[in-house]
């Protein structure tokens, strides 16, 4: 399999993050999203992934977008299960994973931070602010739902795709220097996460195409 | 069930498509956006759904947001199955359903474009030309995956939660006039949905709520 990537984007962490707790072998393309206008602006990459966003997996003649439909894929390939088989246990894993995939990340993408601070004339200041104001209140709801459902994960004591997506949308509030002190279990899961090898390895930090 | 929503919201109009297609029974409790700030925003609701966002479903002692779970459970309760079983197929169809739910409605919904066009001070034009990137961007390359996929529905001619999550954008893009004829694909599956009788009875102007 072939995965393109950057080694900052926060869906892309995703689907590392499950490749490495499946031993999924595969070869790491990166596409750096800033470098000439960005590379996902390729005629070549725009032929793979019309939308021009990363990752995309490839696997054979399989081409997904979409880093959790890659997730549930790579499920049906191998173990561990990042959804589980209960339908009302899945249910809840997925609803995690989607307040951070779809209530967070998506509003504070690099292409919507470029649109604020350039297209709308916000600069550094109200970037910033944005951050803070989506990252807060996304946070904050989870901290609740964390209180019904998290034991050493987001869901119980299993490794799940709500953890999976919790950890990137961290990593990315922490580079932005938001204050995590309201969040106490928010946190507590995160660094239980950070000492399980798979999630060390997807780190952005130690991909091939990081500036650091 | 109980499915707490709002006739515009997208994500709510999407559940009820499914809960129409799948013709479950469901008490519909409104829960309106707008009026005195905010019902989503009262303390009852956001005991029950702490992001004071729509949908909720409520059956027995579930609580489920994020309409792409609820939807993918209601698949565990009754047919037609709206994610195929085939891991392959049910990955294109969680990534077109996605391309939707991730990377435009999150960016479009209300809360949004109150930040911008208040917040931010970008005012009533402001919204608009946001609301058009976005969606131009997001329809163009899902027009390009209808390509690759689609038959009379979005993948093949079956009815999938690909088409579950498009036509409540559609709704929404002609809402806000933006022109969808560079689109042609897009607009022949959305008007073959249409004429599912499901559909029709999910349509925001047909909610008890709808203010016309």
């Amino acid at each position: 399999m072939e995965l393109y990537g950057y080694w900052r984007s926060s869906a892309s962490y995703r689907v590392r993050i499950a490749l490495h707790l499946k031993q999924l072998a595969f070869d790491y393309k990166p596409v750096h999203l800033v470098k000439d206008g960005g590379e996902q602006k390729s005629a070549e990459y725009a032929k793979l992934n019309p939308a021009k966003l990363v990752p995309t997996l490839v696997d054979g003649e399989l081409e997904l977008n979409q880093s959790l439909a890659i997730i549930e894929y790579l499920d049906s390939k191998a173990g561990p299960l990042l959804v589980p088989e209960d339908p009302k246990e899945a249910a809840i894993v997925r609803m995690l994973a989607l307040d951070m995939a779809c209530d967070l990340q998506p509003i504070t993408n690099l292409r919507v931070l470029q649109y604020v601070s350039g297209t709308l004339d916000a600069g550094d200041e109200g970037r910033q602010a944005w951050i803070e104001h989506w990252v807060s209140s996304a946070f904050a709801a989870f901290e609740k739902r964390l209180e019904k459902h998290a034991g050493a994960c987001c869901v119980g004591d299993e490794v799940s795709l709500a953890d999976v997506c919790l950890v990137p949308q961290v990593y990315n509030a922490l580079r932005f220097k938001i204050d995590l002190s309201p969040y106490p279990r928010l946190l507590q899961v995160y660094e239980n996460l950070q000492q399980i090898d798979a999630f060390q390895k997807a780190q952005p930090d130690q991909q091939p195409d990081a500036v650091l």
